[in-house]
């Protein structure tokens, strides 16, 4: 009897290959379905590791619950889901003439073969761990699975010292979870910034902000050269520019997809390293698909080749896979490199090309930054939220968008994700009828205000410089005049150094204090004041003026707290009092 | 000089009015912009007065500010915008023909005439105040301009007995408002739903479970007759069905296009009341423009005429009627009928198409209710949000959802709305790249997992009905049997009377405790464990099997908590034991 079942081997039983058997179980419940997965654990929440360490929750099997709180291990889904699954059983070797994949079991040593007549390749990713002098060292370790966590929550107990390697999602989340165990945390990043597949270096600076802000020493543009240690265990890390103490070291670097049984078995391996697959989600030989971590997947708005590991993409391939093994025609469309993540009280989310991607592509972007309340500015608990929109200039298309802030950025990616999944344009954008009630929104949102000083210049009615642009200007050009269009209350409380104060209500009476021949540069603290001034400075004439875009929230350069300082040098104490 | 300006009228001076004018004034610097505002204050936010009366802020002068705290006044646009405002200015009567307004100072009685080249009417909304006895005394009052919220201030500072006329948004958030102050409410609504025009029965059901739950006395169906009074002040509301006493009413039956100026001048009006306008916002003159709560839209959805006035619609009509002022092609599409509105701990935001609209619209719906955690259910704070999506059968295109749960609901419906906006499909839904973190959202979002479980039903693939269908299945069979699938624990704590309890775990065990030929409709506390059921009971030759949507999260009716009654009858008793 069970000679004439379909047989279906997964290998890998974390989110790909799990939720491809539960969802085929449920389409055929007469197929014989075996996960095989070379762990311990199955099943588990791979994204929530961090969040363990900084103790936001107890019980490292919480990871691997139902939202019922039932542990999802063998034994549950051969009761619940009806399927069977083999932990600590890795695959060796895939027969693909004769469709048999040979397996071990780790405990015994035993191996065996298991016929199939459909294989599921779901076997993840691998950390980077280059080759470099003490990278064996104890101390020093990856974060991927439930036993990494449960070895870095040993060391972090004991940790005074962290020096954190790479500024990725994992380095990231792992900053703030070591800072909030009270340990002294070094990040080290080869890049001028993290983030750097993810966002514009203008938006990254905030990031920076925020690590620092919270007692993370960030070592920006410093290559890890070795690790050093004593009686076997890790003592501190050398970089060319310096040595730091560290008797924990977190190798977040970033991951590989784990594709050596599929080379192995002489399937197309992509561009990007990771299994080749079409949009059903098979490989070159048909009677093997791929899914998760392993697999790559296709940009939708660049059309090419990408590799983005994430657990929300591994869950919908696995639904695909399970649809095409049962005969039904799915396809997985692709990706738009969407993601969230939390960094200390700054949240972070992205989608679709960056303004760099876009230029590489040779996409002509038009940018925007704009910073607003997240819901009505009366409403209590109202955030900030600093949106940078990018376009295609001819066409008008949104391209993609980074937005951070205190404030709910997740909600205005996701509109910006079905957004830029279907086509929409800025203006499209800009007359949503988005939801609105003030402890939610305000009347504009933020994504249309956003929406629409992009369309303004597009339009050639906002002239306007970014933050990094105007970094950059004020270095090349030191007779540029930033002008604090905002109330004198609110420049005593934060400014940035060097700006001059004429609020806007007194501008059109103090024009003649204003050189017309230099670059005028208005801003205040979202941005429209410093639009509002902008207009009245041209209307008077005044030919070099553009804004700042998304004002002093913006703004991740220095900042000046506190009493005014006065000028230091004679010459600036006249020109005050002139 | 000022003969040669071209002259812009603007009637009204709260949301679309002022915007209009500010934007008028950044296109072009040389117009001539008057805005008349009959009431003492412009430019406030109505939407936020119910938190002023909860106390939520302490002046009602922050309704007017900007986010940077200024008082948005008559000064304020002058000096930083650049235009004229005139408050207590009432605009009588227009003459077309010789484009003159006749206005009429309210302090002095002073009247005088205003030449325009174009006109906007902005002229907003007006509460419904039926006639009938009682109507005019004193403590009965609607809410709709920061004088109404002043006065319902100074009442509910010494009420003990509220009650609220009509189940809409104002009615809701004022509900809340009275009772966060301490005050007994009463609310009084006609139909037998709140938020009749919004929300399919069974998604108000659960708005209706939590203002009862916050201790509002709701009155479904219930019309106001009369209210009486002694000494000229209100002490009770009669109804048919009773006598509730009151020494505050507030009437929010609803809101009615201010017109009378348009319709004196002859201007058309469309059929929903409000002033007809094309997609430029012009009028049936093409020198006057309609804006904001005055004017009707169009639904983007079944292409008909709808009034729905909000202060976000207000505002991107201000921008656009600026614009084709200034020579400027721009059109406003229309709208979904988005709304959002927060009732005690239940978040609700709708958008597009409700089921019921699409049956009468002959749209052949099919829906979906999905209840799921509103981020990785182990983050802390994680809070249900419960997603009811609406489709066409046969295009399988989205035509509405409703979202409601303590969760974030706004993030999901915003995201549904660039959805609809753009025409997308249920399976376009379901596979879009929706940015994934813990803190933010779970693996597989519930917008995808409401999809997901849509596609099965279109499918043929799940079998399912939602709560309010079980409800009526099981008054009209007696014999239909619910089945609890969740934990003995989660049994214990709450659950719906009659259902009887099989753990998913040992449903494969316990199959023959199960009548073959009775319906059988299995359940969880969300959904997902209710499918499996079914699918396991259909796999065991089971035939009348449908899953409860939503799970017991999603159930409107009566639930029990705490200790497990004893059956009542001796055959229950012995039922019990067999």
């Amino acid at each position: 009897m069970q000679d004439n079942k379909r047989r279906i081997v997964i290998v890998g039983g974390v989110a790909a290959g799990m939720k491809a058997a539960s969802r085929l179980r449920r389409l055929d419940p007469e197929l014989e379905i075996t996960v095989l997965e070379r762990g311990r654990r199955v099943s588990y929440g791979a994204c929530a590791l961090p969040y363990y360490i900084e103790g936001l929750f107890e019980e490292l099997d919480e990871v691997m619950q139902t939202p019922a709180g039932v542990l999802r291990d063998a034994e549950f889904f051969r009761k619940v889901k009806g399927f069977e699954v083999r932990p600590g059983t890795e695959a060796l070797a895939v027969d693909r003439a004769a469709k048999r994949v040979r397996i071990r079991d780790l405990a015994s040593g035993t191996e065996s073969v298991l016929p199939y007549d459909a294989l599921v390749l779901a076997t993840g990713n691998r950390p980077i761990l280059p080759p470099l002098p003490g990278i064996d060292l104890a101390g020093v370790h990856p974060l991927k699975s439930p036993e990494d966590a449960e070895q870095l929550m040993e060391l972090a107990q004991q940790a005074r010292h962290a020096v954190i390697v790479g500024g990725g999602l994992i380095g990231l989340e792992m900053a703030e979870a070591l800072r909030k165990r009270g340990i002294a945390v070094t990040l080290l990043e080869m890049k001028d910034q993290v983030l750097a597949s993810a966002l514009d270096f203008g938006m990254a600076a905030l990031v920076h902000r925020e690590l620092r802000k919270n007692g993370v020493d960030l070592r920006l543009s410093e290559a890890l050269q070795r690790i050093e240690g004593e009686a076997g265990k890790v003592t501190r890390v050398i970089t060319a520019a310096g040595s730091y103490p560290a008797d924990l070291v977190v190798m977040a670097i970033g991951v590989r997809p784990e594709v050596s049984l599929a080379r192995e078995a002489g399937l197309e391996i992509g561009p990007t390293g990771a299994i080749a697959v079409n949009e059903r989600l098979q490989t070159s030989d048909p009677a093997i698909f791929a899914a998760g971590d392993c697999a790559e997947s296709t940009d939708l708005l660049s059309g090419k080749k990408v590799y983005v590991p994430l657990g929300s993409t591994a869950n919908k391939h696995g639904r695909v896979v399970a649809d095409n093994l049962c005969g039904r025609e799915e396809r997985f469309p692709g990706i738009l490199g969407s993601l969230s993540v939390k960094v200390f009280d700054l949240n972070v989310a992205r989608s679709g090309l960056s303004e760099e991607d876009a230029r590489l592509l040779g996409r002509d972007p038009v940018t925007v930054l704009a910073s607003a309340p997240d819901r009505a500015h009366i409403y209590p608990g109202a955030k900030p939220v600093i949106i940078k929109l990018v376009a295609e200039r001819a066409s008008r298309r949104l391209l993609g968008a980074q937005v951070l802030g205190s404030g709910a950025v997740d909600k205005r990616i996701d509109t910006l994700v079905a957004a830029l999944t279907l086509g929409a344009s800025v203006d499209q954008l800009a007359t949503m009828d988005l939801a609105y009630a003030p402890p939610f929104a305000s009347a504009m949102d933020p994504l249309i205000q956003a929406a629409n000083v992009l369309r303004n210049k597009l339009d050639g009615i906002a002239a306007s410089l970014d933050p990094l642009e105007v970094q950059q200007l004020r270095q090349q050009n030191r007779d540029a005049l930033l002008l604090d269009v905002r109330s004198p209350a609110e420049h005593a409380e934060i400014r940035i150094p060097g700006a001059t104060l004429i609020p806007l209500g007194a501008l059109r009476a103090r024009l003649a204090e204003l050189p017309r021949d230099r670059q005028i540069i208005p801003f205040c603290k979202l941005s429209l004041r410093g639009y509002e001034a902008q207009l009245i400075l041209q209307a008077a004439g005044f030919e070099k003026v553009r804004f700042m875009e998304g004002g002093i929230l913006a703004w991740p350069f220095e900042l000046e707290t506190g009493p005014i300082r006065e000028p230091a040098t004679p010459e600036g104490a006249i020109e005050q009092v002139a």
